[in-house]
């Protein structure tokens, strides 16, 4: 791989679960890519999992990491082209990527979306810039419509736990007192799109996801509906986006329970908000898997990063 | 060891302060225990020689270290059990604990009391959640009650430093213009308690540190008394214990003064406020030995980290 | 070299340049120097391209990298000598230096100067405090009043782009709408001072630098005429030192562009404002070479660094 900006930049989706699986026998079996290597990993916003894991992924393949949180340790930057900087950015991301590119081999980026301008959080300003003007690959840790190492994360744990061919996966939106981004459910629901299940999204009407994103992908606004024979339950709150960045809908009944969940296993990106988002019995169940879906977030970022020091 | 949650982990004081000295004549001789293996070192408060020594020491091991600010950098954490998660905390203990233990082998906390609630700090929520919902050996960095690798590190340099078997410590309460934790007095009293030493507390009336860590330690309120053939004088405020939290007294005669210290050695742990907890010509005089005991600070993260990877 | 806080603790320019330009063909050559090595590095200030080279250049030399942004994650600094500390400030530089040296090899400080005080910040009382105390070199990442590193930069950018011997080398001030430092063109005109150029600094009126800095140098007031001929164009924003620390003069009319640029190379220390110190056009040309010119920040840190490990 030249770049993981999104889901499309995976050649074998299919090959890379596999691959990504395979590395947990030996972690430190590739630890030979990485030497005299470094990733610059930018921070312009918080993360526990993605800033953890992918140092851990990096040191696993024995790259060197340098951490920077850019709004409190660097300069504001500038993304509009032409600008006269007059005000408060002090420097272009032209510059900036460009700069960085030649101080670290590997650019990672997490940038979420303002959830005021739709066509603007959709034009993924800050991601983009940053492959435009890098002269080094670029990996998302999150931006503004995208999350696809999570997205990768979902799919292996998936992979890892499905008892048959092809199991039913159900999204299922979750009531959450802030406004949230669509990065998650928009990657998943992506690569639920990319491998073998059956999978359905529920959530209130009005709160459809991107219809470029969701395509063909099967809604069912009756929750218990959806939720019946399920293998996967994914639970996971996004503000509208029709009505772009609202909470519109804090209805407590869509808060997953273990009557709903019935025998599936919960998954949840995490960080969750008990008994709002999920009732603290289905985390503390035998079927949540959300601690070992997190833990797939360093074999995600393990094997695209390798993928990206092979250039293959 | 399995933890080093306070002093009670230690299985053989003596033994071990005699391992931390011996490590200082070869930093890097067990730089091979470390090997693939990583320290997450988390903040919830300012730190400069524990996040500073810890490194250094987890580094002279061979480690890794991962470094992180929660609060700026990570997500607000709930510690309550039950609670419904729909204000400001967005992530639970339970979840952030499991999921950071599969990315580090050793998960390092320094988290300060409230001094608001005794009962509240006096519970240890934060460091005690850490261990409880953690899968990898938890290391206390100054937690509410406790800062036990700076009592290890003050009975390193009583060891290095003593002239005579049992040498005479005097703990002396010092004024300072903000209230402050107990834990260093806490954990510096129960070391004391420990190793073989002629052991006084001093302090002003009504600053009585808990009696459940003073237990049959001297306590006398005559500064001038208790100081008395001293071999070393600990200087350290800490604010009410009875009246919890508050700061009751600031009677600069507590401060530490060359007159008062006599032929004894000065210790405190650092940072200390100049001409407020102790004069400049104590600090500046051949018997301060507070930059020899910051320099054990290394030592003493370094022996406890390397027991914790040889697990015993 | 022992230290080095400014251009003076340079024995041998000419061949510090060299050996810099020398290392970029195998930039791991050197990485035996470093092994057991630490290098910490203390930020008062906000940085991007100093963070980051410093960072690289170190673990290029096989070092250790400990990184601290001291305001909001360590403790506030005391720097006056006899002071009662009983207000804001919670750890003298006394301690704090000489405790920081014996977790690291060699301290980095960045700090910048207040620009309201002349006398005060003459005095680089943070650096010189640290080397003051400090048991172990100290390296300037930008202080008070010189930022060397940049210099020695900038030196190593003229020599790879040079087609003369002796080029003409123009520091010409640009406006900015806030009040920046004088450490900038203080160390670029010393070191122009130092190498074979041709040098001339352009500004308004009352925008004299000072002149212990300046001393024979060339000072031109008609930017057209201080342009003529140029091979290499320093662009920069400086506040007043007269009035000091003042913003008097912001007319655009001092911008650079293509047409005032002539043949000249086009060099910044980086961060720029974009159509207010210089026009897209000349960043976006070929003439532009503040990319290579940031590029050598990791060379310049590193053979100082390499010359710190070798103490020649």
């Amino acid at each position: 791989m030249k770049q993981f900006l999104d889901l499309e930049d995976i050649p074998d989706v299919q090959k890379l679960i596999e691959e990504a699986i395979s590395l947990k026998k030996d972690p430190f079996e590739y630890e030979h890519l990485g030497k005299h290597k470094t990733i610059g990993m930018l921070f312009f916003n918080s993360s526990l999992r993605t800033r953890l894991s992918t140092q851990k992924a990096a040191q696993n393949l024995g790259m060197k990491t340098i951490v920077m949180n850019i709004n409190s340790e660097g300069w504001a930057l500038e993304f509009e082209d032409g600008s006269i900087m007059n005000t408060n950015t002090a420097e272009h991301i032209k510059e900036a990527a460009a700069v960085v590119s030649q101080f670290v081999d590997i650019i990672a980026v997490r940038a979420f979306p303002g959830l005021t301008d739709k066509e603007k959080d959709g034009q993924e300003q800050i991601l983009k810039s940053f492959r435009k003007y890098a002269s080094v690959p670029v990996v998302n840790m999150e931006s503004a419509t995208a999350h696809p190492l999570q997205a990768l994360t979902d799919a292996i744990t998936i992979t890892e736990f499905q008892q048959k061919k092809r199991p039913k996966v159900v999204l299922s939106w979750a009531p959450h007192p802030k406004a949230l981004p669509h990065a998650v459910p928009n990657s998943f629901t992506k690569m639920m799109q990319l491998i073998d299940v059956d999978f359905v999204i529920t959530h209130p009407k009005g709160y459809e996801l991107d219809p470029k994103i969701t395509k063909e992908s099967k809604i069912e606004y009756d929750q218990e509906e959806a939720l019946k024979d399920a293998d996967f339950v994914y639970s996971k709150n996004w503000s509208s986006y029709k009505n772009y960045g609202k909470v519109e809908n804090t209805d407590p009944n869509w808060m997953m329970t273990l009557e709903k969940l019935g025998e599936a296993r919960f998954m949840h990106c995490l960080p969750v908000r008990r008994n709002v988002v999920v009732a603290d019995k289905v985390l503390d169940s035998e079927q949540s898997i959300v601690i070992q879906q997190a833990n797939n977030r360093t074999s995600a970022a393990q094997v695209v990063l390798k993928r990206i020091l092979e250039n293959n």
